[in-house]
This record gives structure tokens, C-alpha cells and sequence, in this order.
């Protein structure tokens, strides 16, 4: 028998309680996945294994000072596990900006990657798309552009078992020529490269598909993002606000609930788990706004899929071959 | 009595024929406001006046190429008429690059403007909102994003008239020192200006209000434009989908027609008219997608009150005090 995928949750992380996050965590729990609660002491944890931790990292802290001066913080513990083999990967849903800065610390960077990215995957009406970097650089080069393609390709592909993930860039045009300094040098490399790639993407698709992978540097990909939410959110309460305004709209919007809570259903992030710190020494996953038990629950199934399809390997073979084929003469 | 204001009006540009542009020009006439009519040699302009324009630029041409080949197009007639005097203003349904090139080369840049930019009025809940540039300079430097933030200002005192317009700064948090190397730098050149700043913005506020005017750097700001676009008609069509699939949602989707309609009404861009092109030394604007003969009539409307407000002269006088200001010792 193989050994469990073990997978170290930081229960103090986020807006909801320990205990969403141990429901969570025993929903995912099985015999190939053994999940560690990292929480305060005396934590219920129905069974679970449990390091205690004395502090918490809150959503308001600043990341880089909150991650150094909380060394005995339930994420800070968690990450070190990881970053000392014992747990194949983390799941947190705190911070990003935090387990962005304790990953770098104490999982640390593979040694072919140069930046890590962020990737969320988009609930887009004609399957999910890999949105990368979706906010750890804000400033990027071409080349950073390239890796995040890389990686985000073997994502797509071991994650989300798309067999050939094909790789858009994020620009103002589909026309190569279209865009700014940063996406004209990046479409050049993505185009010598051996990916799949399909050429330049324009944001008006995000939502239908605009492919297996999208990638653009980490402003561009947080303001995408940060639009696409506040946008859906807006509309729906414009929607809501209308149909309530008369008895007529009111008996009409008691009639299309069901469709209504489907749509919902169908654009829910919490059905992908929340966002991908990708190009560490093990997977690290920050768990969607709300966390509910069943986002905490998809995160860590998705965070031992990760590892059990050996993804953090597969980045580092494909990145190490690429750094060798680009400094062949 | 003072002279009524002539507008020039394109109307070859754009998918629409010229007569839905005339209709549009009818509409807006006034004794106050006199469209001349740029069209093909006997069009019914139904009194306008016309003046004969033998060739058109379509929506798929090279911008740069088509204005320098095409000249006795209707386009590059209409604005070198702004150039020469004999207009006040250009609208056009058509090509948005097309419009910015033909306005550089024959309407020309205010001297004290670097970086002529676009801006549109997104039909956000709680009241217009200037978004700029939303494409003319898919690079720009800090300096450039003080300019639009600029001129932004004065056309939504002078357009929108609202008395004292808030600007906001688009980045990837509310804090200042969230964002990429352009927004540090901005918010810093913001931030000591006279403008009536209130700091960084994110996009999820873009629908609901972010600022009277929003500013960024053309590519973010083409970016979530065309986001804007994408996601409401996806999500709308995801709607009507879902309560298409059953007969309760079809009696329920019959209900709450009006209220639809109400909502699509309210976030019709038809309402602002376009994209308008600020830098120049007349002003151009591009009538929003449709361009029904609505969105022709109140593009010129605006694009008349802009003459009447002297928006350009306000623009130069504007710009002109602010690089006094900053040549001071």
C-alpha cells in the first residue's frame, strides 16, 4: 500500500472559524489523504492529527512582517512542514499575501523557477481556465510571462487532466502586434516555445474560455480577476434590485430561482478550490473568500492531487529542460 | 445671437450605413447645433449639409496605413475640417485607432498634452465614471497617467458636470504602496497635485462607481473595458440560458421582462455616446459599438457641449499651469 498524501491545513487562517476549517478538512479526509490541522491548542479536531500553534495570522496583517514576527503561527508551522517533508503540501484560507511571503520563506522557490506565480482557476462557461499570474508580481518580464506558461500548462494538465492545455496571452488584440512592450516580447517567446500556444487573448472572453491557460503579468491578472468578481457581484444584485422593484418582477423572480441558483452554482470559485502558489518546493493553496467546508474540502483534494501526481517534479523537469534548451549554443 | 456649433460627423465609419448616421445627425440638430454631414456623393442627408467623400475606412483596416492612404476617406475629411476650422468637433462610428490617427495627424495635439487619450464613460451605478486611457497608449510613464488624470478631470467637470470630480488612481489595492512600479509612481505625482485625489482604486468597483474619473495606463484600461463588456454579456446570456431550459423559468423569465429591460437600459454605454479623445486641439469622439442612431445623436450632443464649453481651451489652460508649475525653481 502507498503512503497517504498528507496535507497541513492552517485552520486559523481566514475570516471563518476552526471549526469550518476542520469540517472541511474531515470531509476531504481519507485513507490516501491525511490531512494535519495546524490550530490553537484544545482545537476539536474530531480525530484529526493536530499541531498546535499559539498565534494566527489575521487578513488585515501586512504579509512579509506578520510571516517574520509570527514564527509560531498556525500558517508559519504549516508551510515549515512542508518546507521539512512532513506534509506533501499546504492549504490555508488566509492571507495570500501571507502564505505568498511564508511559502518564499520556509517552502522556498524551486531552483528553476524566478518568480512564483499565483494562478485561479476561472469557473468560465466552457470549462475552467488557469488565470496566471493572478497577483504575487506585479511587475513582470517576458521571460517570467514564459515560465508562468509553463507552469500553468502542467497545472492545467496534471490538476485539471486537460490533455493538451493550450496557452493564450493576455493582451488588447489578438493580432500579435497588439499590445504593450511586456505581451509583444512575451507573444515572441511563447511563440518559439514548445507549448501549445494560441496566440493572443482578449479579456471580453475571460468568462466564456479563453483558454486551457492565460497568462499576463500579476497586475493585469489581479485587476482581471478583482473586475470579473465585482462585476458578477454587481450585476446580480442590479438583477435582483429590478425584479423586487414591482409584484409583478417578485412573483417572475420566485419563478426563476431555481435557474438563478444553477448559474450561481455553475460560476461558484469555491468549486476549484481558490488560488495556486505555483514554482515552490511543495504546492501551497489559499482556499476562496468564503471558505466554506466544501471550498476547504475541494482545496485539499486538489492540493493532493498536486502531489500526488508529483506536480511540483513535473514544474521543476519542465523548467530545468527549458533553462537547458535555451543555454544550448 | 452666438454661431451654432458644427460638428462634423463621419458617416462612413462604422458597421451601420450612413442613413442610421443621418438619422442620428436629424436628431440632434438644433438652431444651437449644426452637423455637417461627411458622407458619399448623393446621400439623402435629408437637409444637412454633406460634404462628398469618396472613399471609406472599414473596421478592419490598419489604422496608421488606411488615415495616410485614404485621403479624401470620410474620416480623415471630417477631422482635418476640425483641424482647419471649419468644425468643431468629429464623431465617428468607426475604427477607434483609425479615429486616434486621423486626429493626430490632421486635428494635432494641444503642445501642452504628451500623450492624447481615450476615455469612456462606463455607465456605473451609482453615476458616470471617466475611465482613462482606455487605449491610445498601451505603455505610458507616471507623468503621462498625471495628464489623463487631468484631463479626465475637466471633461467630467465640463461634460459630466459633476462640481468637483473625485480621481481615482486603478491598482491592486486601496493602499498606496500596493501596485506596480507605474501606480507607486503615479500615486506619488497624484498624490502632490492639486487634483482632488481620494487614492487607489480596485476594478471590483469599476460597475458600481470607483471614481468620477478612474486612470490607468491604455492597456489596464483596455483590458478592463473590454472585460466590463465580456462579462455582461456572458453572464446575461447565462441568465437567459438557465431560465430558458424550463417552463416555470420561461413563465418567470416573462415576468421579469421589464425589470431586465430596465437594468440593460441603465447599462446601456449608448446613454455617454462613445469614446472620447482628449489631447487634441478639437474634440474627437468614437459613437459607442451599436451605434444606433441614438447613440450617433447623443455622441454629437456631448461632442457639441464640449465645443460650447471651450473643453479644449480649459484642457491647454489646465495643462499649460501645470508645467508652469513644475518649471518652477
Amino acid at each position: 500500500m502507498t503512503e497517504p498524501v498528507r496535507v497541513a491545513v492552517d485552520a486559523m487562517g481566514g475570516d471563518s472559524g476552526p471549526e469550518d476549517i476542520v469540517a472541511g478538512a474531515l470531509e476531504a479526509a481519507s485513507p490516501a489523504l491525511h490531512p494535519i490541522v495546524f490550530g490553537p491548542k484544545g482545537l476539536d479536531t474530531q480525530g484529526l492529527e493536530l499541531v498546535e500553534a499559539s498565534e494566527a495570522i489575521a487578513m488585515h496583517e501586512k504579509p512579509v512582517e506578520a510571516v517574520r514576527a509570527k514564527t509560531d503561527s498556525s500558517l508559519v508551522l504549516a508551510c515549515r512542514a512542508v518546507g521539512d517533508g512532513e506534509a506533501d503540501a499546504v492549504v490555508s484560507a488566509g492571507n495570500t499575501g501571507a502564505t505568498l511571503a511564508a511559502g518564499l520563506f520556509h517552502i522556498r522557490r524551486l531552483p528553476e523557477v524566478d518568480r512564483p506565480a499565483i494562478a485561479v482557476v476561472l469557473p468560465a462557461r466552457d470549462g475552467p481556465s488557469v488565470l496566471l499570474d493572478s497577483g504575487a508580481n506585479a511587475d513582470a518580464r517576458p521571460e517570467h510571462l514564459l515560465q508562468f506558461a509553463q507552469m500553468g500548462a502542467i497545472f492545467s494538465h496534471e490538476m485539471l487532466e486537460v490533455a493538451k492545455p493550450e496557452v493564450r496571452l493576455l493582451s488588447i488584440g489578438e493580432e500579435p502586434e497588439k499590445g504593450n512592450q511586456l505581451t509583444l516580447d512575451a507573444h515572441a517567446l511563447l511563440a518559439e516555445s514548445d507549448l501549445n500556444f494560441g496566440g493572443n487573448v482578449e479579456s471580453r472572453h475571460l468568462l466564456s474560455h479563453a483558454g486551457d491557460v492565460v497568462v499576463c503579468d500579476g497586475f493585469t491578472g489581479n485587476v482581471c480577476l478583482k473586475l470579473l468578481e465585482g462585476t458578477i457581484k454587481t450585476l446580480l444584485e442590479g438583477i435582483r434590485e429590478e425584479i423586487r422593484s414591482s409584484t409583478r418582477g417578485k412573483i417572475g423572480g420566485l419563478l426563476i430561482r431555481p435557474a438563478a441558483r444553477h448559474l450561481r452554482e455553475r460560476l461558484d470559485p469555491d468549486t476549484y478550490g481558490g488560488a495556486y502558489l505555483l514554482g515552490l518546493r511543495g504546492l501551497a493553496v489559499i482556499a476562496h473568500g468564503s471558505s466554506s467546508p466544501k471550498a476547504i474540502a475541494n482545496a485539499i483534494r486538489l492540493a493532493a492531487r498536486g502531489a500526488e501526481h508529483h506536480m511540483v517534479d513535473r514544474l521543476a523537469e519542465r523548467l530545468r529542460s527549458t533553462v537547458l534548451a535555451s543555454a544550448r549554443p
